[in-house]
């Protein structure tokens, strides 16, 4: 590692504040080269970032549980070298665990013993607090109290509707939101490392607190899962009832496709999230039910004026939803691998 | 109008049957062609529909409200002729009637006493049962009860985010359904011709019960608008609460926006559906809560394996509400204007 990485990444976040890097595309080679990056897990995530690291001339280095994965994940050139030997990340000053949640939160512990024990660890699990927890307690009771700090919560804010070996694409990172959540414990030097990997690959840095980000996530991520959801099972017995599913079925336009896209997607995601991120959820789910309630006051009551309202308030706030805000004009361009 | 416009199509629908029209792009042609289309209002739906028209080699007349739309209009080529005067209709055979709901349910005196008398009209509105009650009695009332079963209700279900005089686009309909809800009185031939409109413009045809129709997309179209509305306002209000609203935005990436898109989308033609369609709506709300509820229920309670057993039925459910079946092999090409 350079012994300069500056411009230095924030510091650990106050909770409640929100900081976008100004700087993103910062020179993340000086950090990045001379050592292959590990990644644990070639799916949607891993796969992508193994496709995009590559793209821009590093080395990547790819365990994967089963050795069917590892022969198609060579044919897609997903890394340089994959294996199912935990052995494969020997070297890599940078680990990123791209597995999901419940194998995250409960790894194989010959997984933890391969890790090289100066290694900088991170991951992308969609939720941050038990997993930063968790992390930092297994590298503690392991005999490796010193690489606590080189653990840094992440979270690529992207994704498809795809998952496994095939599902990683190029690009997938850039533009979107890549969350640190670094805690007192968390060593600067580490933080920089993993930023410089979201720079590789053109991603939005951001920094905050755990339990800030799975709060929030809940509200923007875990909800809407939990939401469209509901509605095609509301949809399906309601149409059914009535015989008319079939006329649902037919009717059914791209608003409906849209509002139902991540309810209707991977169970298994849906289900971890709200496993590991229950109490937030349930609060969400509590001020979701008091909305709709009172949207449907206002139609059986017909204040149609308060309706339009309401509506309008919806309007209005979709946008600040939407993008982040452009990056700034004198960012240089990203590097070219 | 040529005596044969065979094949016929369906007679008025029976509760509870879809009937997909499976000879879509039949001989339109001679239905429609030697006297032009009348549109009355050049929004997203009325626009495109002159764009479509006119690229077939129909001639169009629109009327419009304002001289301002008129003007654009003409600049748009969205018609051969735009005026604001209900004179421009005379000669039409077929009048589109493409207003708002609210628009359509009180429509001006000066338009209704426009109406070539032995002209077949037809709507878009989201809602049908008001609307044919609503026209089969004004016609009946203005000395037109022979132009009652001339009226035929309708709804191509296509749309856009857009509205207004700039909002038509060229093949908006193409491979849409476009419904019909003819009724005991509605004239075969009348339902035939816009058939005819609906093959011009590549949609897909199909004819259901007026109360079935309304029923249907209170589930697939009416309820995701206030689903949607309600997460938008709930997500604001709960992050903003923890002081979290900044750091909501700054995550929110696809899935909330999809998921919200028809929420956020033009109050005025969710507020004119919940009015228009207020029972109906009311009892998908019912349905919907019940269907919300019990996944919290679940949440609240771990238990995961139903749950988990919840969201695969909702990621099951979801394709059948995707696309309509492809059109039979044996469809002969669009006609070319």
């Amino acid at each position: 590692m350079p012994a300069d990485p500056s411009p230095l990444p924030p510091p650990g976040s106050t909770p409640g504040q929100t900081a976008w890097d100004r700087t993103l595309r910062s020179p993340w080679r000086g950090l990045l080269e001379g050592q292959p990056v590990g990644i644990v897990g070639l799916g949607l995530i891993g796969g992508s970032l193994g496709l995009d690291l590559q793209a821009a001339g590093l080395e990547v280095r790819a365990l994967v549980h089963r050795e069917a994965t590892a022969e198609r994940a060579r044919q897609r050139g997903l890394a340089s070298r994959v294996a199912t030997d935990p052995a494969v990340l020997a070297g890599c000053g940078l680990v990123v665990l791209a597995l999901p949640l419940d194998r995250l939160l409960d790894p194989d512990p010959a997984l933890l013993q391969a890790l090289p024990p100066a290694a900088v660890l991170t991951d992308v699990g969609s939720v941050k607090q038990p997993v930063l927890s968790r992390w930092q307690a297994l590298l503690e009771r392991n005999g490796r109290a010193g690489q606590a700090g080189l653990f840094v919560a992440g979270h690529p804010m992207a994704g498809t509707a795809l998952a496994g070996v095939e599902a990683g694409v190029a690009g997938l990172f850039r533009g979107r939101p890549w969350v640190a959540t670094p805690d007192a414990r968390t060593e600067p030097g580490a933080l920089a490392l993993v930023r410089a990997l979201a720079g590789a690959v053109e991603a939005r840095w951001l920094t905050c607190d755990a339990a800030d980000h799975d709060r929030t996530v809940a509200w923007i991520s875990h909800l809407p899962v939990l939401v469209g959801a509901a509605l095609l099972q509301a949809a399906d017995r309601g149409s059914g009832a009535a015989g008319l599913g079939d006329l649902a079925r037919a009717l059914a336009s791209s608003g409906f496709a849209d509002t139902t896209r991540v309810g209707g997607g991977n169970p298994e995601l849906g289900l971890l999230m709200a496993r590991c991120n229950r109490e937030a959820l349930l609060a969400c789910l509590d001020g979701y039910q008091e909305a709709i309630g009172s949207l449907q006051e206002l139609v059986r009551n017909e204040r149609w004026q308060e309706l339009a309202g309401a509506l309008l308030e919806a309007q209005r706030l979709r946008p600040g939803f939407l993008s982040p805000p452009p990056l700034p004009p004198g960012d240089p361009p990203p590097p070219q691998g």
